[in-house]
Formats: structure tokens, C-alpha cells, sequence
């Protein structure tokens, strides 16, 4: 076995999920991550926890809804289960990422809210998703298998403990300032940030940040004034969409175009009101992702990124009892922080041509 | 998908297990068998039942168990699970079947017992266990893939309404008998069977039959007297036995041979007193059986065979409040009732050279 499995099974239990012995843990394996569940099931052994694996496949689920009628009972037996596991963990990666592209859309609907349930219960765990590197995923991110498991692993095998220390001095900034700038080629947007909270998305439940690999400061803009530019591609319901670019005016979408998928975009902005709004600037800090995959996992923790998220906020970021933006929808889009880019909090520089002003690469 | 699939999860799910609209089903997929979990869970969709697939890879459970220290915790969420569910399926047939041959034996045993109240809470279900062909079996039946998958869905694929009232005219014969003889080539022994009740095994849940495939009729023997050789070469705790020879007088073996694996059968006797007596007899009555493939699962239904175990008895085939044999083994062994050999109750001979007096064949 690849020392790298082991390696990201063992920051999957111990870093990500914190598991203690004597718990129960779910680990959810999809079709291709069999190498990875033997490794998290060797971990998990020597922590001395619980495991029941269960089969996350793809083409299970696609027979199944195709074959049902869309009356879907309450799967007590499974929320049963879920209300008693302490951890779940979720290793993704299957054998074809269209397995089940040929599924109703009423069904897969209907099934998710008879499941309702059973995701809150789960959600309630110290939860975790992570990513085996398969032959399909790498198929998506247009690598060679081989090149596609180097970008994975540089991306989940960091030093999380010294990135979470990187990301807490902006979660400090972002936290102590009222309004956030950015400033990039065809980019230049005011977000007002006051009363927001800021998350440290260090991949662990310590960080209430459940992906791995994660690497990403994130908050919830109260509005929006400007234009931005996102020259990262990224598919969109299906669809290629590049160099989307938006107008805001007091923090509403009032003009939109994209290069590629334009109908796409105006699709996502009409579906509710909350989807002409911001629900989340994010900033994404690994450096072991170096490159674009298609895949907003990876994509949105790009060191020298930031995102914008059209729709839903995390509660998270908003004063207690406050609502954020609530949309059906939560859609990342990315742009670089190339040469010339700068990103201000209260007028003060704190990146500029993608380099914080803690690092050796800043001018001042 | 080979048609044949299809069949066998329809079979599973209606015939075996029963499964009605609503019905919590837990499928436990090994390794091997995505093809069948796939079909199985279309017949599920179908049936309006809800499911949730686990894996039960033994490559997880090997690093698992090999990285534990042995001191297990109840694993209570997974209890939850079958304390709720309905229905149990278990889908067979793993890449290797040596795949856990390294896990220590103590702690495969702490595990087992940590898991009883699992286990006794899978077992309160309408559970079903079955095999999917993989090369992994086939390697150990000695037979092609092709030719496996051929021998499998021959022994699956039966018409279980009409054999289960075959089946029924010989428990019939059973239940109303106090004394079954079985002659053969090497055999003469008479077995006491008055107030046991014979089970009718037709692979159903109605049937209180919980293997698909099944066919057979069994009972408990409530002593022996005679002599059994048992050509049918099996392996029995790794160990190859061929033409096993037991000498019984008053219920006990008092003397016993084998042409190879002597030790492995001495090893047996000596488990414990149970081990020197007979928990069963069955008679195998799957005509898709045609040939051992030295997994007893489908050896000791073989139509022309009778199969003798020495160990635990089970209580189905015992009066109400009466202890059968008890041990900590129960394993079998099977003779084929080739040309020469007679079946008989109370003296009446109900089967000939193989052939049941009901059969075209028999000649009275």
C-alpha cells in the first residue's frame, strides 16, 4: 500500500475526526476508495473505536431510484443507527462521477427529503468527507491517474496544525474589520463584514470544518457594491461555465455575463431571490493545490483564490439568531489573486499579487 | 447484466426474504458482489423497500481486527441499526477466501463476542444469506468462472414452490417415523427420530430457511447405532477429509478412520462430548446441485446425498423444552446414495438408488 493512504487515513481519524477509542464510527466507502477503507480500518482498530462500513456505490443507488416509484418510507432503521454513531466518515470516490446522471430528478428529490432525517443525524456526528483519488476523478480533473493521486495527496497531507496558525491571523483580521476589498484584473467588489464571523477551515471537527482537504478562511458578506470576475473555470449544473463575471449593486446581482455559459448562470441567478445575493467570501490558503481540477473541493482552497458563493450563508458566520442569505442554492466561484491583485480589509492591504503580508513574498 | 443476476435477486427478495413495501433492508455486500448488490437493490427500489447497503469487505475487517488490541467496546449504533431493521440480506462472495487467514484468533473470537448482541439482533430479522460466483470461489470449487457462475445459478435458480412440496412429502414421512436407516456402500446406521420435527429448508423465510440456495430436509437424530462412511471429500478446519469413517453405539462414536485427514476428524471428536454425537441429519434434495465444490453450503443439498453432523442439534427439530445435542461444533459430513443404497423409516424404504419413491426412477 501507498504510505500516502495510510498517511491520509491516519489525518482523517486523528486530525479531522479526533477519534476516540470506544466510538462508534460509520465509514461510508464509495465503489473505488476500497484501498483508503482498508487503511482508515486499520487506524480506527488501533484507536480502538467501532467500525461499520457501509457501501456508498453509486450504481447501488441508481438501480434502486430508478426501480422506485418515488414513495419513499422513513429509513428509521438507518436514522436509528445515525443517532447513536459518534463520527462519520465519508470517503468518496467512485468509478464514473456520471453514474447516475440517468436518475429522475423528482426521484433523487423525493428520496433526499424522506432522508431528511437521516442527513440531520448524521450532520449531528463529528462528520467528515474526504476523497480517494480514483482513475474517474482524475478522468474529471483532466490528469493522468498517476499525476491526479500526487495532487490529492499534496493537498490532504499538510501540516494542518500550521496552516490552522496561518489562518487564524486572517479569521483575527477578518473578525476585527468592518469591510473587505478586493481588487484583481476585471475585479473590484466592497463586501461589508461587520458583525461576521470568520471560520478556520482547518479540515477538522475541532474547526467545525468537516472536508478534507480543506484550507480555507470563509465568512458571510452582508452585501456587495462592484464587479468580479472569475477567471477560474468551474461546471455549473453541467455546464462549463468561464470568466463569469457579476455587477453588484447594494448586494444584488444587477448585471451578469460569462464567456462560456451564460444561460447556466442567469439559471442559477433566477432561482430564488437569495441566489442573486452573496452567501460566502472565501479565501483559500493550501498550497498543496496548485492547480484548478473542476472539482470545488479542491478548487475553492487554491492558495492565491477567493471565492464567492451565490445563495445559501453558514450559520457560522452570523450572529446568533441573525439570518444570512437563505437561497436553495449555495454556488462557489473562483477567481486568482494573480499579479496586481490586492485584498484590503478597512482600506489596509493584507495580500497583494497573492502573497499575505506575513509572508516573504509582500511588499508593504 | 447476466439475466441470471436478475433472477437471483428476485429471488432473494421475494421468494427468500419477503420482503414487503417499507421494510428497512440492511444488504451486506461483500467484496465480489457489486453486480448482485445492484440488482438487488432495483428488485428493493421496485418492492417500494428501504436500503442501506454495508460493505463487508474482508480486507477491512482483516486491517481492522489486525490493528486492534483486542479489548473490544459494544458496538451499540450497529446494534441500533438491527434492532430496527426488517429484513437482513447478506450477498456472499469475497475476491479471496483466505483474505482474513491472518487475523489472530483471540482477537477474532473478542470481536465475535463483543458482536452477539449484533449478531442476535441480525438474526431476530428475516434474514438471508446468499453467494454471488466470483473467481474467488470458483478457484475453490476447482472450476472455471464460467462454469462456476453456471454451477451457482442452477442451485439458485430453482422452482422453490414445486420442491418445497417435494420437500414437504418427505417431512411428512419424518415427523410420522421413529426410525430412519440409511444404507450405502460402507454404511448401515439407524438413527432414532421419534418426536423430532423435521425442517422443510426451502431458501425461505415462510420456511424458517434462511440460505439461498437451500433444499434440503433435516433433523435431529436422537442417537445412533451403526456404521457411515462419507465419500464426499470436504475440508474441515482447513484440513482435507476423504472417506471419513464413524462407528456409533448408543448415540457415541466409538471408533473412527479417514482415508485422508484422520487428525482434523480426531481434532473434531475431541472438542468436547457433543462433538462425539449427532446434531442433524439432513437430506439433500437440490437437483441444480450436481456436484461438491467443498463448501458445504451448497454440498449438503445435493440432491443423492445424505449429510450426518456431528455437534450441536438445532431447536427447531426438538420439542418444545427439550435440549438437543450441544457443542461448539456442528459439522457436517455427506454420503452420496448412489446405485445400492436404500432410505428408510420404520422399515419402509423411501428412497433407492437415489430416487425417492415419489420419483420416476424408483421402483418399489
Amino acid at each position: 500500500m501507498d504510505d500516502r493512504i495510510r498517511a491520509h487515513a491516519e489525518t482523517l481519524v486523528d486530525w479531522s475526526a479526533r477519534v476516540d477509542p470506544g466510538d462508534d464510527v460509520v465509514v461510508r466507502v464509495a465503489e473505488g476508495a476500497h484501498d483508503l477503507a482498508v487503511a482508515v480500518a486499520a487506524a480506527l482498530g488501533d484507536r480502538g473505536a467501532n467500525l461499520l462500513a457501509t457501501y456508498g456505490s453509486d450504481e447501488v443507488t441508481r438501480a434502486y431510484l430508478r426501480a422506485h416509484d418515488g414513495d419513499f418510507a422513513p429509513p428509521d432503521a438507518e436514522r436509528a443507527l445515525y443517532d447513536r454513531a459518534d463520527v462519520f466518515l465519508s470517503l468518496r470516490g467512485g468509478r464514473n462521477t456520471a453514474a447516475t446522471a440517468d436518475v429522475p430528478g423528482d426521484v433523487r428529490g423525493a428520496h433526499a427529503r424522506a432522508r431528511e432525517g437521516v442527513r440531520e443525524a448524521r450532520m449531528a456526528t463529528d462528520w467528515v468527507s474526504t476523497v480517494h483519488p480514483t482513475r474517474s476523478l482524475a478522468q474529471a480533473a483532466g490528469m493522468s491517474y498517476e499525476a491526479y493521486r500526487d495532487f490529492v495527496y499534496d493537498a490532504v497531507l499538510r501540516d494542518w496544525e500550521s496552516l490552522a496558525a496561518e489562518m487564524a491571523r486572517l479569521t483575527d483580521l477578518l473578525d476585527a474589520g468592518s469591510e473587505v476589498r478586493i481588487v484583481a484584473d476585471g475585479t473590484d467588489v466592497t463586501l461589508p463584514i461587520a458583525g461576521r464571523t470568520a471560520v478556520n477551515s482547518a479540515a477538522s471537527v475541532a474547526y467545525d470544518s468537516h472536508n478534507l482537504p480543506s484550507g480555507e478562511v470563509f465568512t458571510a458578506p452582508a452585501g456587495a457594491d462592484g464587479e468580479v470576475t472569475f477567471d477560474v473555470p468551474i461546471t455549473v449544473r453541467g455546464t462549463d461555465l468561464r470568466d463569469a463575471r457579476l455587477v453588484f449593486e447594494d448586494g444584488e446581482v444587477v448585471d451578469f455575463s460569462a464567456a462560456v455559459g451564460e444561460a447556466a448562470l442567469a439559471d442559477v441567478l433566477d432561482t430564488d431571490d437569495g441566489a442573486r445575493r452573496l452567501g460566502e467570501l472565501g479565501v483559500g490558503m493550501n498550497r498543496g493545490i496548485t492547480r484548478p481540477t473542476d472539482n470545488v473541493l479542491f478548487d475553492e482552497k487554491m492558495a492565491g483564490t477567493v471565492h464567492l458563493a451565490l445563495g445559501r450563508a453558514y450559520d457560522a458566520c452570523l450572529p446568533a439568531g441573525e439570518a444570512g442569505n437563505s437561497s436553495a442554492v449555495h454556488v462557489d466561484l473562483i477567481t486568482r489573486m494573480d499579479e496586481g491583485s490586492k485584498l484590503l480589509v478597512d482600506g489596509e492591504v493584507i495580500q497583494r499579487d497573492g502573497h499575505f503580508r506575513w509572508e516573504a513574498g509582500f511588499e508593504g
